[in-house]
């Protein structure tokens, strides 16, 4: 029931939506099937007082079946909503209200993943949906207390993020979109 | 009638739609007002033997209302489709089948266009909808040849198409993302 | 005799100089003309809680001859130094020990400025020397308290950054490389 | 004596060197000493008609003492020089005239090596000096041909390319920034 990944954010109660922008579920599954849904996602690190990334933030919940798996902060944007503001939004939804992330101050993301319910398309799949996910690394100042379905969050050296334990444990393909972030940190190995 | 900025995309018969992953004029109408939709942009380019852009161009094209406005290459990424493929096809569309472009090996774009119905959020609007476009440089190197509403490509230099003039009469203040694009290059003043 | 621009970071006694990697003015003075010589620059920037750019610090400073002249926080990377040291010794420098620089987690730079001493070649010009200086913006989230021959720092709006005023008086066409900050963060218009 | 790791470009007759901006053999051992020096790198790749990376080169060599390894194009930039004239050099240089390579439109490197005698400061090291490498990838069109002491050219699958043997073969640490460079184009798993 509660499949997440990346994330539905569905309002509470689709019957008496007032906020023309967001859909009800039905609504939703509907578009899901029509259009490239839009995602932000977000990697959690801790930096050092030179901007290092000293650790990595990885999730771990329990999916509808019960299964242990890891994965990002992520989620959709919805309509008229910022970037910036989406990604706070969801920041603070997986992390806690004092996580304070540092949101980066530049709007390009380092990579685009680009989810499609058919796997082989691209290193990324979501068998919800065709999601494509703007992704970035965030540095968090303050202390993480994931909420909602998110059980933990699990800090890493990056060299462990990289593995492939822990790569194999990622949902649709995440693993890969974590080694991409250390990339463009300049901590792959 | 063919308000087009970003980019449509519409189906021909949507009465007898067999594509479910395409909206029909109605369905499409209705998501604009639910859901940010996912664009590419790309700004085409000339480039020297050593990568130097010498040319930009831009598309020149008749609004409903019979004025003449600037605009990129622009539209909508389909369900199922990669970002490749949807930046192939859209070229493809307000270029011709003859300009052989040479799309970036990096998937990441150089500029996230956020555009918003209501102006102020940011430097783009589209009173249509909410549309969030990845905008990429491209390279072509054969010949353009407009279609469709695009009724022609102007070549320019850097200087003239960052000037207030030409960035004037550009539509949903895409002057400021040809600026992004230039300075992307290296060819920003 | 204090041509600064980006900066030389002399040795304070060149004679007697104890540090193998460090040159004296005369070494310097003679490498200048055979080398490109790696420096860092970086914009330092004010922004919000969602890491919008809100302003822009700009160093005020007299020239040997008494002229006023704009410029960033630059400097040369010394022998066995890591940019990310470097950019913080730079930062310290130019805007005091209690700025407390976010240094971005991403090595890469926002934009590769290459200065030549004979003007045409690129944006940027160094009459002293050919240097190439890796460009970061860099959010100071304390006091900023000028040493040095800077005299002080301004903040500005990004509007007032990107203006013609403010870009006529910067030194080696820094101007430009304040402009192409600002579109990396989404502030360009 | 050919020791070549990025690449010292000697001048052919250091004796009667009449160009101001080249170094003599000596001159040049005593700067590396002394100063960071600025190289690029390019990792050669092929591309299919969408821009996707299908095929990477890389290169081998034997070193000084008939070791065999694999390496990337790399060489330093001179003075007077910039960064595309150096790339385009190097390119030549390495896969003959006829590699037909296309520059990026844009300078920004996707990623910034720093090269340390001293291991265990970053990922790259080169015994010879402290020198900083802005790294791009290059696609190339034509028939690659290596010339002086690169052997060979090995085309590889991206997959390939980032295994553990592969990475294991390569000097400096190149194994690392050649994960990078396909991680900045989507290719990295």
């Amino acid at each position: 029931m509660s499949v997440r990944t990346p994330d539905p954010d569905q309002p509470q109660e689709p019957s008496s939506n007032p906020t023309p922008g967001w859909l009800s579920d039905v609504e939703l599954a509907e578009v899901r099937q029509r259009l490239p849904l839009l995602y932000v996602e977000a990697v959690p690190v801790r930096v050092d007082g030179l901007g290092i990334v000293t650790e990595v933030g990885v999730l771990l919940r329990a999916t509808s079946t019960g299964q242990m798996t890891r994965t990002l902060v992520s989620g959709r944007v919805l309509y008229g909503e910022t970037l910036r503001d989406a990604l706070f939004r969801h920041l603070e939804k997986d992390l806690g209200p004092m996580a304070f992330p540092l949101l980066p101050a530049s709007p390009t993301p380092f990579h685009v993943a680009e989810y499609f319910p058919m796997p082989g398309i691209s290193a990324y799949t979501d068998d919800r949906q065709h999601a494509v996910a703007l992704a970035y690394v965030v540095p968090v100042t303050g202390t993480c207390d994931p909420r909602q379905d998110a059980l933990e969050i699990t800090w890493m050296t990056p060299e462990e993020a990289q593995s492939d334990a822990v790569s194999d444990e990622m949902e649709g393909g995440r693993g890969t979109l974590l080694r991409v972030a250390l990339a463009s940190v300049g901590q792959l190995r």
